[in-house]
């Protein structure tokens, strides 16, 4: 009998997760990967750190190579795009980008696994020299190379969510160059609460970044082919270079010509097991769809944690195992300049515009017992579901060593906990870590406080 | 009618947050602190942070002052020593230290918060001048003082728990004595597993501390009434300032001339309201019980965070309102030179001690992406109980940002969570916080796969 043969297109985290993790548990079938780029299983979330010279060599945040996944038998060819899918027929379309030679290979499981890319609205002058979007490692060598050769002076950045604020911070702390940000939202980090991203905007400014919120670019400037500036509904900006950090789109053309459904911004309609409704096709990562844990409702969300999730469930199941995707509470954590700033689960807005019954605490605390010296400080927000008492959301925004509490509300809320419970917690503290209290007991023990007053008023009305 | 009268005995964490509570909750019974120090609501866990000069004013180590709580209207004895309680009579006798007055004061309801005491094991010597216990904030000035006054070069720490080991890093890395740990196990930090203190060990050593594991201290030598050096089992080593850290017991004899029940270590025995089963006597902080989340079984957890904890819910139980202890994981932080260690939940020996099935894994990680400039290293290791797999306790070792990750485990492991779960959590990730997969989740699915070899192995027996 031939070997069973699983097909895998896109080398990266969900791809190759699932490629790892179904060698593991499958030592039979055979075990092919197409990935149209020269890498794989590279950390994305490391271009900003490379374009800002905080890492040097880009072969740092390969996390394995095509030679190394070969040595345990994952056959990977980079530079080769898949370029036609048959479901009935159960075959790829391959192009060798190098040789330009093209073939078909036949699968007995295929798992799509193609990313996301950049957003790229229709502006005038998109397409410029000196336009740049944020995806791939070698976008990310792209921008480098390109700077090291033209010198740029001038940054524009659009968009002022996490990848448009790492590469400001790159550009403006880093490299020095004259940077601003335009963001059409009336925030920036438009994944946290307006008045949890405030701070951010005043810190970004105070490091010399020019900060426009409110204001849409309406065109690029361009000379010869090459970006000189922005134009937005406000003002125009002299621009060298500009960064797109608009977000991303699911890369899913392959799928949706191949007749797979899509869902949630055009991503890939997966089951819990990541499987699409075709038989024998599997797709994970950033083109395929989530679900949220607490509402059940699917969502996009192209981060490198739910991509390595999607693609270790993949395997299991592409190795007829039983297994699960939990589904996604959007944590996330970014570092901007001085700031940690950290989300999960609802936002206050959401739960307004859901009109769902809620009440929100903040409370500003630090760092450290507050006579260590270096005690930084932070902010944190809790969101709670009214009645249950349920915690539905955190944010939390501060200094060195803040944000990653983050992951304990992610456990506090994906365990259905309240308030209460929160307040209850035996969490951990000595004076280098944190006060007494954590501030998220502190931010708990607040609106404890918030609901009791609350009642109390009622009684007494 | 005359106003209803609440007596409290101890002015720090407990006793004043239970002041505070019923405070708020209840405005119109008067209560009145009786505290036999100088101080009120000071963190003991700062002390070796003023000894060690970095934090040098001792009123910043005091969260709240006798005229601050004065002001919201509690009412605060300092230096006046509870001497008797008669709990038939509802009385108090006290004693004012300074001027000698004696008088009584009765009750309604009385608060014993009287905290706990250094061990002082019958060492011969231990009373001479020189030789400190670690307690209260005034038994850190007068440390300090006296260092101040006698200039001592040569410091032995006698006991190798968290006090011990935080003035050991005073002594040596931030006061520069030539200093010596004593300890009679053959770990340090008894309060993890032997194969997550080795490295501690090692750091303290490379620092310049001398440290003498399996050894126990048989006298301390004296000149003149003042220490000179102290004996142990294999060697003599001299010193001029000898610090005791051999933990702490309960200040109970006050509870017990009264006749209250006392537990573990000699601690007042509550219901999970911090009642004693005496009527109208309550107990809180670290002369009070607790007891295990997981086990049920009470213990005697001398910590800031639970005293605070129960001063709580004793302040809202004094108001007549409800409300419940929930018990300890025993969960705890420190930083010691380079590493911070945390622990919550159960350790590999209790489960070995205690006969229950289990699992335990441990991994190597970094604190940041490994390509990131400043990426520290860390321990983790998860107890999975068998066949549950639910997490039964964790462990972090590692440098700067490593160790408040404990706080994670101690909801998942308050919450139940599997092994499983634990690895399907939304928890976040940026390069400077973590790889990709968080430490912990790393821990989690190497555990995963050694339960799947385990019954591999079994299958193919």
């Amino acid at each position: 009998m031939p070997k069973k043969k699983a097909i895998i297109i896109g080398g990266n985290a969900a791809g190759m997760s699932a490629a790892a993790q179904l060698r593991r548990l499958d030592g039979d079938t055979e075990i092919i990967v197409f990935e149209k780029g020269p890498h794989t299983s590279y950390s994305s979330c490391g271009i900003p750190y490379y374009v800002g010279r905080t890492v040097n060599d880009p072969n740092l945040m390969i996390s394995r190579t095509p030679e190394e996944f070969r040595k345990s038998g994952v056959q990977v060819w980079t530079l080769h795009e898949a370029t036609r899918i048959d479901t009935k027929e159960h075959t790829v379309g391959v192009t060798d980008l190098l040789s330009g030679r093209k073939f078909t290979e036949r699968w007995d499981k295929l798992l799509i696994a193609t990313g996301a890319a950049p957003l790229k609205p229709p502006i005038p002058g998109a397409d410029a020299e000196g336009v740049f979007g944020v995806s791939t490692l070698d976008s990310g060598i792209r921008i480098r190379r390109w700077m090291e050769e033209n010198n740029p002076k001038r940054a524009v950045i659009v968009g002022g969510g996490y990848i448009g604020l790492e590469m400001a911070e790159a550009m403006n702390c880093r490299l020095g160059l004259d940077t601003s940000i335009v963001e059409r939202a009336a925030q920036l980090m438009g994944t946290v609460d307006g008045d949890m991203a405030e701070c951010v905007a005043d810190d970004m400014r105070e490091q010399g970044c020019k900060v426009y919120l409110e204001e849409s670019v309406e065109a690029f400037l361009t000379e010869n082919g090459r970006v000189t500036g922005v134009k937005t509904d406000k003002r125009t900006l002299g621009a060298d270079i500009v960064i797109m950090g608009l977000g991303v789109l699911p890369n899913t053309k392959l799928a949706s010509d191949a007749g797979l459904p899509l869902g949630v911004k055009g991503s890939v309609i997966v089951d819990k097991g990541m499987r699409t409704p075709v038989p024998d096709v599997w797709a994970a990562g950033d083109c395929a769809q989530s679900f949220n844990i607490l509402t059940g409702e699917p969502m996009h969300i192209a981060l490198g944690t739910v991509a390595n999730k999607h693609g270790r469930v993949a395997g299991f199941t592409m190795a007829g195992l039983d297994e699960e995707f939990p589904g996604v509470l959007g944590t996330a954590v970014c570092k901007i300049c001085k700031y940690e700033i950290a989300r999960t689960g609802r936002l206050e807005r959401e739960m307004i515009s859901d009109n769902i019954s809620h009440i929100c605490g903040i409370i500003e605390s630090g760092t450290r017992a507050d006579y260590i010296e270096d005690a930084g400080s932070m902010r944190v927000k809790l969101v709670v579901e009214l009645p249950s008492r349920k915690i539905a959301g955190a944010q939390i925004v501060g200094t060195e060593g803040a944000a990653k509490r983050i992951d304990t509300c992610a456990a506090i809320i994906t365990a259905g906990m309240t308030v209460d419970d929160v307040v209850n917690l035996d969490l951990s503290y000595a004076p280098p870590f944190s006060p007494v209290w954590d501030p998220i007991q502190q931010a708990a023990r607040f609106i404890q406080g918030l609901i009791r007053r609350k009642q109390r008023g009622r009684l007494s009305r």
